[in-house]
């Protein structure tokens, strides 16, 4: 049996179901990554907590320093930009596949809120990241895309907004319309996550371009705004439950008549959709893979509880009552199963892109959060009040959570696609059944039997 | 058919079911407390959003003066203290039975979240009155309850303990102990919900002041502290789910050697574990009726949404896709059951006091908040991002009741309860079917079938 | 505490919620029923599984000598027709309403398959003598009703039909013409049960005799065929899951030409469909009421399975594992809740007939059938492989149970027309949004709000 | 992306997570398994229902002819008895992992019932095989395991007993005990699968020999008894919902003063325990492969009928209709989630051996029927009556499966049994915590922080 420490985090048996699809470097680096997060970010959590500024204002104008200690030395020790696969982006990216990253995700977020972002693997950096390496001009990328890659900068990307069905893209307002050399950009967005960190200095902005076109998925473009651009303003911060989420946030923002040099245009005009849609794959699968991660800790948070000593009450462990053990068990198959889904997902795009694995996307986008919201609630329930406090990371996890039920298309779209995808295997289906009816009547001719 | 306005609330069919169980008294009383919420309440929850400071500090020094001004109508309207049953507590009491009252418990979960303090109906202090009413002594009555009565000031119960496992009451550690004419007391609570209130003078603490008696329920008593007197510190808010819930308050609190008067004991020493019991039935069911109200509001809210013209997607209205109008139904069937089943129970303990409705209270206890919890979550769903947010009072609606699955007892207890209670009726059952599998062998004999 | 013998099984809290509702009659007959079902008819029920020859045509051709008899006791006593309202059918009718009907019902189900015969109470005859009280002549309730209401023989309706999409009645294709003083059938049905039972005399045939109708609802008419019409085909009966339901069957019927005289009209041509609208409502809450007496005994047998003491594994009660006791306490929460639904219904019938109590009764049809399927699931699961066979009733009554969340529409019919009505409700919610939105604006402009 | 035939049964995703762990001879075989399936078992499987009598006697007689010729086709194609590994049994078995049958295993549950036995892969003939190839004597092995290899016998395995708690093994009561040169069984058994078939040859029966033994695991032996032999007695056929499984059959079995030679004992005295630990492992997981299977069968049979124009009803499809594409969606998600459950489970076995993989084969014990049940029930559901009928495969599929919910241990032991090895490890989880705590109070020190 593999000796490899990933074996402490994952069952062992998804892990022999993938380990010889890992390359020697990647195993390397997925130790090191186990070592980094135990050794240094995990103990670093509570600390980066405490030098948040409580004060409304200040919180928002802070970076975290021990944040960028670990990003210092997460870059030294090469775990960096994890994400960026070098199939897919072979300039900037690292020699790792979607699968071996998948398995990264995880225990990144198993381990703790600040893990994505000291390995410079957090959202939404990391699409922009994509974006940008993927349709930005030269120009662009040495402008924005070095310094994300480098970790000096952080950006946002600027797409739902406020009373709008945005689950159907076509609806948006926001304008982008050329005037002379310059682009001129006004709407109202909101839930612009990233936008209120002060690093924050990049926007990609999606808006109509075109909205007459008669190709709805012409109409759209995406262009870069800086922050500091005139007419940018950050209304306020949207709270997740009573959340904020500072120092990053989700932010209403405001483009009150911006203009940006043509050259910020990404891609083309009337390339907005398509820069969606190429967005979309793989960022899926490592938000998968992380609320697998949250919902390993919660697991292994509630184990600890109902076996505390402590906690005993009428005599008894938490474990030896009422259904513990049993929702133990759920929570562990639930997990495994989960896991399963999204590595398999993940080594489909490997193999056959993200466009090929659609149905699988689709799957784990709408079973991993609410399995791992399941987990987790199940977690609170044994931590009593404290569970639904702030003195464990429990409810703030599924806060974070809960949201992922709805952003990048809610639950209910991605079921429907699933639905429609597997409704397109019917005519293939009644011609196998036509095929084996013939059969089966010749079968039953020659035996005699009048039909 | 009624035409009484509750109808517009509440199914006609449960109704129907109770509507000859209340007196004209409780029917007029009803019919002006829905008024009363539509043209007052309701319209000033804005304000009172707005009268609260967002500032760390301020928060918990406001008293909302649109809440003041509300409770003056209230009281002179005659919607006041609906709660306290007179049948139970006759000296304080309004003529409204625990299921009249149920149903208006519901109308002011639906409402607003000022509603029950408007109508001087909030927990804890429904709670507290009722034990100063049926325990306290009469100066007791005359310092504390009269005030609380009239709104003047609030109060707390100190129970929980952090690091303790307080669903068995047993495990508590505060000491109270007398010295001379005084009593010490030293402990260590927390979730003592309104002890951040300004307008908050008085605890009602519960601990130990014999911890070596035999009788596990002799060992507790509970002793009235004023929130000014020395050495009670509240330590700081706990937060549910992001939420500080102020001006109230969920606080950790140090007694540290706090001393009172001897007559600030309730009803004896080591009667604590009775005071606690009293406390428990008709309080439950007003949570209860409340998370009804809650649920109920949220199916009002998807309902509006999903049919919101401006919502569409795809061309089509939200309700025409998915699951929409089934989670609909399901949202509906559930409230009516789950309000038929506490309207039920809180008969019974009209009937047979609270004691004799365990079952049905324990029952309630479980199914309710889940119930409720899923249909403000499918609500959240149908909102959106919105739906998390500061934007609608979803999120803050659910993450209260999140606490209803843990207070008063977690799930787990009441779920156990109720199923032991149903283990009683087996020898009734082994009796039946003793008795009628002897008719059998009688039969059977007879018509010349050997056994 | 009523000491009503009902309180043995139905909850306390129930009774109480509809006792005030009984007329004294009711409660003499419910207590005579009680009596009746413990002393006569349960004992007598294993009598009638052996009388029923295992022989695959014998078993089509015997009626049961104990049920005749209990028949005979029953009529005797007064248990007899409980169903058929006096209310609603006055000159046939006991002087019964729905809901106090409704209570017996659940007792019916609760006691044995034998047990709504032996009181004249059985489907399809129930609901078939009240289309011959409502709708028929003179001539067909001498001929037919007369008969049916003196439990002499038994009756059929047949509606569904083979590879046809019946939910949907205007599919139906049994051709029903007047030839002269004639009318003719033809069509292929299935499902039509009590067909097979040597007893049954007539069937109730529904056909379409107007098929050009521009009005889709007037193309039907229903005929009285009696069984021995030359052309009337038995062809097999069908099995749920493995049973047949001997004597009385659902089974496959073909109507080759048959011909009947004019007068075997019911109510008149092309109104058919009236006739099944008219026929649907009181019935489905009986099913229900029965389902909950299915359920109730279900966790009667598992309470009483989980406490035997020679079941006992690894030196514990069965109760003592897992989560039986959870189990319990879900399986009654669910049943207290289904049945306070199902009485809430029946009431509201009582009230404002069946119209008026659509979504009640469409609430009952979806919620309940399910509920008594997962009780029934977790008792087998108790009694092991003992529940799935013949040695227990739970396997029989869940297969029957489990047709009931297809006939008379498919759950998903009765959930989208209960969601659709609910969305009915919506321009009452808006307008009062509305109403108080100008309120609160007032209020904040008073107090100097800018908006 | 792979060619290979299977990727019309089973996912992509799926099988590119197991395909490069397939050797070229289980790809091989795997194709031509695929081609036996469609082109000769599934076409003869009507054949087969028809040569079964439906006389209650006669079917209990019958070899079917259909069956006996499929067996010699299988047999010279090499599709024989593929679930014996030769890893495990060097001797007889086939060079086929437990992961390579395992996907093969599904495809025997998808096609129909008879396609296991077919290729000699039937339950408990596999079971008894494995015991006899690993424990037998070689006299035992040429006698029994000979025949059984080549198809010309089958076996039963006789454990279970009549009112006793079987899932304890140590409550057994049949009794074996040792008279001179031979050894006498007494006891009554029940649930003796395949009992009823004329071919059956061979009872393996479990009994104590020593009952006194203080090792309650050293109590029992196993013999072999012949069908023949004088005193076995079978008592009849137990029913499965209503369904016998003829010619199979499970049935009741009294062995009374059986006598067998010495040599019948396997293994040795008081090594039954040992016996049945072996023989559970990989058997397990194949059920679940094949429960697979049952399921994506149910859902293409859903997928035809909610596609079927002639279904239609109010002008739409059946799956434009309520919640039917979500169904599907979450089928769909269910059976992948659950395959890769499994598939994980059996490369475990394959690496080290099923000791080692008792978790894995745990979840999947307890995780698949249900949801293969759950499954089955919605397409049962799109079916209508036809679906609980015996005009579609479903409920009998449906009742076949949901004795596996019981049999080799009932859900509720495997469920706790996994909770409890998650608890195993809790000590490693404090270990990690403690060591995690000590380096952030470092670090909090050296920041500064007072702790």
């Amino acid at each position: 049996m593999s000796t490899h420490p990933i074996v402490r985090y994952t069952s062992p048996a998804s892990w022999a179901l993938v380990e010889d699809k890992f390359s020697p470097f990647a195993k390397e680096t997925l130790a090191k990554l186990i070592t980094f997060l135990e050794d240094e970010v995990e103990p670093a959590t509570k600390l980066a907590h405490l030098q948040l500024p409580t004060d409304e204002t200040q919180r928002w104008k802070t970076v975290l320093p021990v944040l960028a200690e670990l990003k210092e030395k997460a870059k030294k020790l090469g775990l960096w930009n994890l994400f960026l696969s070098k199939q897919h982006y072979p300039e900037y990216g690292v020699p790792l596949s979607n699968l071996e990253y998948a398995v990264m995700a995880e225990l990144l977020g198993y381990s703790s809120h600040i893990a994505s972002e000291s390995v410079n693997c957090s959202a939404p950096d990391t699409g922009n990241m994509e974006v940008l390496a993927r349709y930005g001009s030269p120009e662009q990328q040495q402008k924005w895309l070095k310094p994300l890659l480098n970790g000096e900068i952080r950006s946002a990307f600027a797409m739902t907004e406020k009373n709008v069905a945005s689950s159907d893209a076509t609806n948006i307002r926001t304008s982008i319309r050329r005037e002379g050399n310059e682009i001129v950009i006004n709407g109202h967005k909101w839930w612009i996550s990233g936008a209120g960190d002060p690093r924050c200095k990049i926007h990609l902005v999606m808006g109509k371009s075109d909205p007459e076109n008669k190709d709805k998925h012409q109409q759209q473009s995406v262009v870069l705004v800086p922050t500091d651009a005139p007419g940018v303003r950050i209304v306020r911060p949207m709270k997740v439950f009573g959340y904020d989420d500072a120092p990053e946030g989700h932010c209403e923002v405001i483009y009150d008549n911006v203009r940006v040099p043509l050259g910020n245009l990404v891609l083309g005009w009337g390339r907005g959709f398509e820069i969606i849609q190429g967005r979309l794959g793989p960022g899926r699968i490592h938000h998968c893979m992380r609320s697998i991660g949250h919902a390993s800790r919660a697991l292994d948070l509630l184990l600890q509880r109902v076996t505390d000593p402590s906690r005993k009450t009428f005599g008894k462990y938490l474990y030896e009552h009422g259904t513990v053990v049993a929702d133990i068990a759920k929570s562990r198959a639930e997990i495994e199963s989960a896991r399963l889904l999204v590595l398999s997902a993940a080594l489909q795009i490997d193999k056959v892109k993200a466009k090929g694995a659609l149905k699988e996307i689709g799957i784990a986008k709408f079973v991993v959060p609410s399995m791992a919201l399941t987990v987790i609630d199940r977690a609170i329930q044994s931590f009593g009040a404290e569970g639904v406090s702030q003195d464990t990371e429990l409810a703030a996890r599924w806060a974070g959570l809960r949201t992922l039920r709805i952003a990048d298309g809610p639950d209910a779209v991605h079921i429907q696609q699933v639905g429609q995808r597997e409704l397109k295997r019917v005519p293939q289906l009644v011609e196998r059944t036509r095929e084996i009816k013939k059969k089966e009547q010749a079968i039953l001719e020659k035996a005699g039997y009048k039909l």
